[in-house]
């Protein structure tokens, strides 16, 4: 059997090192998904996202356990990323303080990203390794990010529902409000919801979505049948401000309802194929300019970028116009 | 008058309306900042980061009233990054909290920028902004952005010294030794010194270090006579870590000398003029990848992107393998 075959057959083995070649950026690896593509399109992707000291992790812990010990047990991928880290394939401390509980599952797997193992690029490798899950046949994928920088944002484009975890006593109020992040938060966790200041961090992100969403919070606050204007309950979705307790296990049962109700949400709006729309167009238009440059590289002679790249340091030319100069002659 | 010439005779609402017009990709823009690149290339670029909660931008201030209060004062340019928040153009809180202190002295010039003003891209923005505060003359341009994802590092490798700025008691030992965000760091700054856990931060930032350059802390620690193949000491940086109260300006003296040290090292190494070039070929190779990209859509007949796509999306061919063709197909 050759390495998709052993993939689709449930060899975890195989998936692991068809993750490592993508994350190399290896033509093998990448063979290997375009085989496997067709059978992509039936997991949920959930992404989870959140800065440092939050317990995200053990949030993400926990759910996939609920996941597991649900009546229909569900099938668990995590890809955890972190874009800072220099570490990758399962070397981080988290991973280990995750296997703990988790080892021994065949019904779990789990990948560590890391800016450094992602030669095509850390949002582009967790595509593509996101992909081969997907293809692997789980039936729930869940990408842990830290922060809120633009690789996070990025990834989250590709999850069908984002989860944005908060929590007590991690900033003062001006950083709390995060409008960028708060804007691709699907569900919003405070988590260590049994420390002080976890009212007042979940009146903040009630206050800070009323500020992003104002009109779908009027519509909540004073009920569908008073405004004539109001769409039906069912095209507009509420990011519902969930506290859990994640080292105890406390509001998982109600995230994971949240996740069913936004599942719910996406398939009768017809926003899941939407977001898998913007969602390939992102990801085809990134490697078309990829594409783009490689055959340009090919196609020049020896020295001309280099050239170019000497007169914008000694700054005779800008590096708009050099740049249109060498796109320019690229053509002919 | 026109723009330039204003920009270059000190008119700050000049400056303010050209970097308007290069955060909305403007043609007049970058036609503007092309006229001044001649300029360029005299501004000290000094990049600080560092997570919410840390006090960066108190620390930035007090940097720039230190500057400012110097024997040869300094002019000061600050630009502001939040990749996740979607105001811009000093409407940020932030941004009043900074003008109480620094109002009212044209030496300095303050500008936020959010990952909404930027259409052409935030760190490319960045770029371009830093460019015309450099051509306008400012003696040094300090570039805060927050926390550690790719924006911030894409946005460090634009500055000549890096300060990180850390604090106690933001998160636990294991998420404070970012080892990606310390690779950047030429100085690091343990803000909030006068709180409870400020040594032990200070030891982990030096431990973490370590982990990250060996070598040089060899050299450092065993002394340079000692070991025969270790480099003069002017080839070598060792990154200080330095405890400030940035709310009581204690430590900014030092940080200020540091600085002066960073720059002196830099230029006596030949090591600026390769940061120099690098900034210079990483902007390149990004201008010339979106020009190659708009060349392509123009060559194209109608339709034919969205047909790849629409396969992409049926799951009948890898976005890898349809970007490939669509490349091919825009060769001839």
């Amino acid at each position: 059997m050759d390495l998709t075959e052993r993939v689709l057959a449930g060899d975890r083995l195989a998936l692991a090192r068809l993750l490592t070649l993508l994350e190399n950026d290896q033509p093998e690896g990448h063979d290997g998904l375009a085989a496997l593509y067709s059978r992509t399109g039936h997991a949920r992707i959930v992404g989870v996202t959140g800065a440092s000291g939050t317990g995200k992790s053990t949030l993400v812990n926990r759910l996939a356990l609920a996941l597991r010990a649900a009546e229909r047990a569900q099938t668990v991928g995590i890809v955890a990323v972190d874009p800072s880290s220099p570490y990758t394939g399962g070397a981080i401390l988290g991973d280990r303080i995750r296997m703990r509980d988790l080892a021994g599952d065949p019904g779990v797997f789990i990948r560590s990203m890391a800016s450094r193992g992602a030669l095509g690029g850390l949002a582009r490798t967790t595509f593509s390794v996101v992909e081969a899950l997907d293809a692997a046949g789980f039936d729930m994928v869940l990408i842990e990010t830290v922060g809120a920088g633009q690789t996070e944002v990025d990834i989250a484009r590709m999850a069908h529902t984002t989860i944005v975890v908060d929590a007590p006593g991690l900033g003062d109020d001006v950083q709390a409000i995060k409008a960028g992040i708060l804007e691709i938060a699907d569900i919003l966790v405070v988590n260590k919801a049994d420390l002080p200041g976890a009212d007042h961090a979940i009146q903040l992100l009630r206050a800070s979505l009323q500020m992003a969403h104002p009109t779908r919070h009027e519509w909540a606050h004073h009920g569908l049948s008073e405004g004539p204007a109001a769409p039906p309950a069912e095209s507009t979705w509420l990011p519902p401000v969930l506290p859990t307790v994640a080292t105890q296990g406390e509001g998982v049962p109600a995230l994971v309802e949240a996740l069913e109700q936004h599942r719910a949400y996406l398939l009768k709006t017809g926003e899941l194929a939407l977001r898998q729309r913007e969602r390939a167009r992102a990801e085809l238009e990134s490697l078309l300019r990829d594409q783009l440059a490689a055959r340009w590289r090919v196609a020049q002679p020896d020295g001309r970028f280099d050239a170019a790249l000497e007169r914008v340091v000694r700054r005779e030319v800008a590096p708009r116009r050099a740049a249109a100069d060498l796109a320019e002659t690229g053509k002919g």
